[in-house]
This record gives structure tokens, C-alpha cells and sequence, in this order.
């Protein structure tokens, strides 16, 4: 069910901006039920919405195994998207004109500070599953440190504790594809879109893997010298997110990635993920270029009693939104069993591999 | 030495045009001695010149382990490229005016078959040493099938016997970009400069590797949300190209390496590498992103007597460019002790990391 949260108090960004309020989509999916253990929590990453079963459907919706007969499923649209929640779109109440590049940065934590307070308008206190790839796993980790009591599980799966420096570069470099195309500099929702269609394809390449595009791109005609199937499948991608996004939502989420940071002011990444009390199921790709696994051992590692599971793709990085038997398999081990305490003997973030 | 070769007669490429001539910029260092048996032809990728005493500075120039004193070293500026050959903004004698987006696809094959009239003028016969990584490498290769007697050896680094799906994603990417800026439709030196600064940044990341940029571009400050040390350096990577570059260039000797295809006429890859005489080894790169490993193996296992060596580099596909040293390890032990027979037992494409 689709719904909106208003709230209408100021709000204190990372960045010391004050907003007077802000609008969060969401939808929500099952009954909380009388004990309210039930709630599941999902996160999305950088471009897709607040319903996982449309992005995530191997694992949200009936009969799958965040069965809404059984979870209260909750997914929230990040601030600065443009799929319902407060975006760069909308009217910015100080000068009665849309935001557009005035649209204040919304750090991973400025985003979970806001979840929080719809949490607590929906009559939550303990969620039970906090789960989410990519951006929406940063943001899980964000929300697990910063109210440690919340969670009883955690599923952070090909994520990081902080942004690395690959990652920033490759966000930077599609920004700057945005910042050159010249209508960059217009007022208008359709600004900078031939710049994010490069941009998008940028990422795509991050997103996957050398095999994924031998496997799906391969040319069957070896003596061509010009329209190879990748060459129109990177432009394809571009003008499929163009009819979908816009540039001033791409732009300011991928700088909310690049400022991800769980250590800031909180000591180290380290000491911050050691606040972590939930029980934890990191996992990792092993094919990622983006996020790689090394990555998921550093949370692993810092995350008390955590448990690293990595996935075998030939998807790479976009294995998280593909690979849902792999990943279902291993909730079931970490969730299901666990209450057993089949589990209580995992060694500290061994890595098994799920071939 | 500097030189320039001007060949006046039709020269016909493969995509069926007929050029009434060509320029090729080159440089030799050292002499030609009287057996002529001491020709080492040195192949330079997409945006270098025809000076590897530049650009290769701890392989080529004196005391280096290819030295003018002992060597005739030949390099010459792919067709295509602004360093001296023929270009995209030189003349078009049917049109009188500059070629611009009309310059013709050169395929690494015209190159090579460029370079074969320019040998016959210098009145070298066998060339004794063939090096080239990357792009250069494709070079090589397809000289080495086209004419199986010219070389000796062979070396080609970090390359590919056809350009991958994934490799001419990452070049479509940037073409797109150049694409995309609205001054790409101008007839100026200037069209597409921005374009091609993004692609440049977009270039980078391929050639480098998660590890590179956390050597390089990590942060101290744990606690800033913007201006991030990798963002500001993919901007200053695009505008330094930009200094020296052109994107028609850049643009058409993209297309080149996407059109490499050894195989291309030949029945398959492997058949066209079969038909290689000369005695190889074929380096890679264990982070090489672009060009990963499996493509130099895929080369080793097809050329008859074939041996691969893999280099462990921190760079990426960088390391062809870097590291100088582990490169002279290894061209000495394939080089020096061959002529010993030393070698001789060498087994069939064996990967030997060297650490």
C-alpha cells in the first residue's frame, strides 16, 4: 500500500540545514501484528522506489520469503529521489520556486534520521529484519549504529561502511557528465538528461562484470567493425532511465552515496560498526567491481558476532538484485535456523562461498 | 629521431575506402646495424605518440633495456592519432577542408598495413622485437598474423586478439559522452572537448583498479561530505587530455580498438593466432580491469609455443605504462636466456605470478 508521511516540524540536515519539514513515500505491505514483531524493513538503492516487490520480486510478495501473510514490510523512497519523497523537484518553501541544484545534500544518516520518525508515527519500536543492497544497504548500516535497540537482525548485502575512493570516482565522473551537458545549468525538470543518459551508462558498467556483458553482449557476426550490440545497449540504458529519472534526483543521491560515511564523528568505520548490537548477515558478491567483497569483510569483521556470506554472479555488482535463490537460501539459513541456535557456532566472518 | 613517412600512392582500408595516401609520423632511435638484425618495433596505445623514450621511459632510451646503442628502435603514431600522422583534422584532398567526423575507420589492420609500407622503406626486413601493450598490443598481434615472417618475438602486454563487449561498452561510454556535448556537431578543432574530458575521466577508471584509487585518492578527513580527492582528480584527468588531445581522435581511434577482431576474414581468433611464426610472450596483468587476464591467456593458448606471464600490480591496466621493472624481469628471462635454449621447456602458456 503506497502511502506518504508528512512531517511538519523542522529537520536538522548533516550540513546543518534546517528544513521545516518533509514528505516521505512509502508503501508498506501485511498487518503489523499485535506484538508488533513482525517488521521487516526494506531499503532501496540509488534508482528504484518503495516497492520491492516490483524491484525485488524473487524475494517481496506473496509467497515469497518476505510473505506479506506473515512480515509487516515496510520501503521508503530516499529524500532526494523522484518516486514520492521530498525531492529536488519540489517547491522549496523559502522561495516558493522548485529546489532544483539548491536541493540539500541528504546524507545516508539524514535519511535514516527521517525514517526514524516514520517509524515512530507507524507504531513501530522493534523491527525485526532490516534489509538492503547497495545505497539501501549504507543506509541500513547508518540506522543500525545510530539506534543500535532497533534492529534484531541485519542483512547489509554488497555495501560499505564508507564510500571508497573507486566508488567516489566513479560517481564523480558521472557527475561531471550532468555538469557539462550544458541544459545542466537550466530550471527545468528535463535539465542535464542527455548528461545523466551518459551517466547511466557509466554506472551500468560498475553495476556489472567483463562476463555479464560476454554472456548477454557477445557478437555472433566477428567480422563487423562498427554497431556492436554493447555499443547500443549502453545508449539503450541511458534513455530507458531518462524516461523514469531525472538529473537533479541522479546528481544529489549519487552525492549522498559519495558522503557516506559511518565513521563521521563517531571515531573510525570501525568503531562505529562495532555499536552494531543486531545480529548480523553481511553478504557479498563475489564478481562486484563496485562494491567488492573486501568490503563486506571490513563490515564483517567490525560488526560483533557477524556472520560474511559471499554469492558467486556472473552479475557482478547487480547480483544483489538478481541472484534471489542465492540470497533467499541464505536467509533462510541465517534467519530460520538461527532461532534454533544452529547457528550460534559461525565462526567470526568466514567466508563460505554459495556456488 | 623524428621523422616523417608521406606515402603517395591509393592505400586501400578495409572498410572498402581507398585513401590516395597516407602520413605517418614515427620515431627511430639508435641505427640499423649492417645484418639488420637488430630492429625492435615499439607499438604505443590510444593516446601516446610515437616517443616511447617518453612515455616508456624505464624500457626505451639509453642504458634501458631497450638502448639505442645496441637496438634500431622504430615507433611510429597510429593513423588516426594528433601526434604527426594522419589525423581527423588534417586535409581531405577530395573536399579541401578538414575530415573531421568524416575521417575514415582505421582498423588496427589498416594500421599495421600502414606500418608494413613504412618498413619496406626503411629497408628492414625481419624485425627482431615487436612490443606493444594495449592498444599497441593489438597492433602487434595483427601485424604478426598478417605477416607471420616479420618478427622474431613478440611481445604483446596487456592486450586482446578482438576487443571484448565489456571494453567496447567502456569505449561506447565515452563516445556517448563526446556524443553528447552539443559542440561534437561543430567543424572545429574545439567540438566535443568537454565531452571528451568526461570520457577521459570515464577512460580512467577502467584503467586503473579499486586498490589504485585507495593508494592514491583516499582521504584523511573521515568526517567531509563533498569535494572528495577522486572526484576533483577525474575532473583534472579530463582536462589535462584536454591539453593535449582532440576528441575526433579520440572518438575514431575508439572505434579502431573496437573494431580489432584478429579473427575478422581469418575464421576465428584462435585460427589467426595459430598462423603466428614468431616466438611470444604474452603478459597480463592480474587487476587488469579492461583487458583481465583470461584475454592474455586466451592469446598464450593459440599461438603456437606460446608462453604467458602474469605481473601482480597494484595499477590495473595501468601497469603496462608502470611497471617498468617487472616488465625488464621479464623480457630478459624470455630474451637473454632463450637464445641459451634455456627456455625451451618453458610449458605451453603457464601462469607465473610475479610478485
Amino acid at each position: 500500500m503506497a502511502q506518504t508521511f508528512q512531517y511538519e516540524k523542522p529537520f536538522a540536515l548533516e550540513s546543518g540545514k534546517q528544513l521545516p519539514g518533509f514528505r516521505l513515500a512509502y508503501t508498506t505491505y501485511g498487518t503489523l501484528n499485535e506484538a508488533k514483531d513482525n517488521v521487516v524493513w526494506v531499503f532501496h538503492a540509488l534508482t528504484a522506489n518503495s516497492a520491492p516487490d516490483e524491484w525485488w520480486p524473487g524475494l517481496v510478495g506473496e509467497n515469497r520469503y518476505f510473505d506479506p501473510a506473515k512480515y509487516f514490510i515496510v520501503c521508503v523512497n530516499v529524500p532526494g529521489s523522484c518516486y514520492g519523497s521530498i525531492g529536488p523537484l519540489d517547491i522549496n518553501e523559502d522561495t516558493g520556486k522548485p529546489w532544483y541544484h539548491e536541493f540539500p545534500l541528504f546524507t545516508t544518516r539524514d535519511m535514516i534520521r527521517s525514517y526514524i520518525l516514520l517509524k515512530q508515527s507507524l507504531g513501530i519500536d522493534k523491527i525485526r529484519i532490516g534489509i538492503g543492497g547497495s545505497m539501501g544497504g549504507q543506509q541500513l548500516l547508518e540506522w543500525a549504529i545510530e539506534a543500535p535497540d532497533t534492529f534484531e537482525n541485519i542483512i547489509p548485502i554488497a555495501t560499505n561502511a564508507f564510500h571508497s575512493p573507486w566508488g567516489i570516482a566513479f560517481n564523480a565522473s558521472q557527475r561531471y557528465s550532468i555538469e557539462t551537458d550544458p541544459t545542466w545549468k537550466e530550471r527545468n525538470p528535463q535539465a542535464g538528461i542527455q548528461g545523466m543518459k551518459v551517466a547511466r551508462s557509466i554506472a551500468l558498467l560498475s553495476y556489472r562484470h567483463y562476463e555479464t556483458y560476454h554472456r548477454s553482449q557477445a557478437e555472433q557476426d566477428t567480422d563487423k567493425t562498427e554497431d556492436f550490440k554493447s555499443e547500443s545497449y549502453q545508449q539503450y540504458q541511458g534513455e530507458k532511465l531518462a524516461k523514469r529519472f531525472n538529473a537533479f534526483s541522479y546528481y544529489f543521491l549519487s552525492r549522498s552515496m559519495d558522503a557516506h560515511h559511518v565513521g563521521r564523528g563517531r571515531g573510525t568505520a570501525a568503531e562505529a560498526l562495532g555499536r552494531i548490537k543486531a545480529k548480523a548477515l553481511v553478504i557479498g558478491i563475489t564478481t562486484d567491481v563496485l562494491f567488492p567483497l573486501r568490503e563486506q569483510q571490513f563490515i564483517a569483521d567490525h560488526i560483533p558476532g557477524a556472520s560474511l556470506k559471499a554469492i558467486h554472479s556472473p552479475y557482478g555488482h547487480d547480483g544483489f538484485l538478481l541472484e534471489f535463490d542465492k540470497i533467499e537460501h541464505l536467509l533462510k539459513e541465517f534467519l530460520d535456523k538461527k532461532t534454533t541456535g544452529v547457528l550460534s557456532s559461525r565462526s567470526r566472518s568466514s567466508i563460505n562461498l554459495l556456488l
